[in-house]
């Protein structure tokens, strides 16, 4: 059985020492990081993702604001609002939550941001960066899980790594990443052919697709590393009975919120694999803390603290 | 034995295409597209190519002009002629000639280009609009290969790819490019482990490592299709005999010249392989025939004859 590599603790290093590095700016420049937050429309999820965010930075000494505007925000006035924090010299970091309203094109939304106040590293001269190998705002999931990695020790270059899934956000940064970092990567998706053969020819697999559970041990190879990005929501008893067995915990969670948080791995990958990230408590943790670590890097470049 | 994917009559193909619509605008608008090269230094091959670039220009009835400046200019100077140069209504594409004099810095100067002239596509905002699958000013190369390959009638979609070596100017943007594309695409390089292995699970195997002939049989698998974007010269005979036996065309070649050039795929590929691109002659000819498709894209999107 393998081991279980969670990212509370090493999220918990990562924002203490961001915290004593924004506390030392505050002394000494009377200065700390800004990171704004814009919300267009009122999904749930967005809003608790948000209120995390800040939260955390509160708690790290980043000054932090929320701005939270209507469902049917044009993307003029979008536009104009992000334009405003571009020039605003205190506002170090912009980020717009997504998923957006679909009548708002994403794409120019992302582009409107100054690339140096691109926290969430989605621009695409960010990420153009990371072809050219060429230091820059990341995007903040692949960084997390490229130092959970490495902070356990895992080797990366020369490996084979598999990446199943190409969004924005995940698959198609990370993969870029990792060849930098000399791994061989594959990146798969919907139209891969033999998936769980290709997958199991991984020494690290990484799995963001947003399927409950559709990784089971046949993706594997013995001994494999495996990262499950996966975040799903599920609320059908059976099929919690059905992948974890009679686990008091997760009935536990069940009966208080009529659902449980599951990953795109299934939980019986834990016996082939070396080492597999929970859900929650794996890569999630890390996300946040690599956005803090970005707002602290846009305002040390941009205050000329390097 | 496989075919060889020749790529001479589809660039002029193209080219073709290009000329009727550049005549077509002259006509129309009384405009036609301009580009213009830069080169620092005086590399002789730099030199060939951007003279080449220039007479295609001219067949086609694009206006272009060639910059010459000395191998001692600094990064000011350089960046402030691309300043010009961006600013300049008549200029529809910018390209610097690669490689550089060492005191310059390639992504500085690449970064000064402006995103809609930069017709060679490595500014990272284009690179970045890959990853968004954003249409943009594409590396010119893979577009070529990729247009090659789409000709031929030769399938992306649910196919493995293999691309050997992680260039910005072809593995990196090509490999981002075939996963849009919906291929399952692996990125090797000098840190890959078991190479000629990894090379065999590929349906389409994509070379570009600038060393001769070193993809041989056991690289391929049995009806791949393989594309050979190395071009090397060499100008040993006994290296040439070893490579070739007792071939009449490249000893005549050979004694003319001083050297022939060859690609990264080991000629003998041709018996295993379905299809194999030559060199030259495969590749090559498509990269220009891009450029002047992007020199003449970026001067529709200037001129909104979109």
């Amino acid at each position: 059985m393998g081991e279980w590599l969670e990212g509370r603790t090493l999220a918990e290093k990562i924002k203490e020492e961001i915290g004593k590095e924004v506390a030392y700016y505050r002394e000494k420049i009377k200065k700390v990081p800004k990171l704004v937050g814009i919300l267009v429309g009122d999904d749930p999820a967005s809003k608790i993702y948000l209120s995390t965010k800040a939260k955390n930075c509160e708690r790290l000494g980043i000054s932090s604001e929320i701005f939270y505007l209507p469902e049917n925000t044009s993307f003029n006035e979008l536009a104009k609002k992000i334009n405003k924090l571009n020039k605003d010299d205190e506002v170090d970091g912009i980020l717009v939550q997504l998923p957006l309203p679909s009548h708002l094109d994403t794409f120019e939304v992302i582009c409107a941001i100054s690339p140096e106040k691109d926290v969430d590293g989605f621009h695409p001269h960010n990420l153009g960066k990371i072809l050219h190998n060429e230091e820059g705002l990341r995007a903040c999931t692949p960084l997390g899980i490229i130092e959970l990695l490495k902070s356990n020790n895992i080797p990366l270059e020369g490996t084979r790594v598999v990446v199943i899934g190409r969004s924005l956000i995940v698959g198609k940064p990370l993969a870029a990443m990792l060849t930098n970092e000399n791994a061989t990567v594959t990146i798969c998706h919907s139209k891969t052919r033999n998936l769980s053969e290709v997958a199991s020819e991984a020494d690290i697999l990484i799995v963001a697709i947003g399927k409950p559970a559709f990784v089971t041990s046949n993706f594997v190879k013995e001994g494999a590393v495996v990262v499950d990005v996966g975040v799903n929501r599920v609320s059908d008893r059976n099929k919690i009975k059905e992948l974890f067995g009679d686990n008091k915990e997760k009935e536990e969670q069940f009966e208080k919120k009529g659902y449980i948080i599951i990953g795109d791995v299934h939980p019986e990958v834990i016996n082939k694999a070396s080492y597999l990230t929970p859900v929650p408590g794996g890569v999630g943790p890390l996300t946040v803390a690599m956005l803090l670590k970005n707002t602290l890097k846009a305002f040390k470049k941009r205050n000329n603290l390097e």
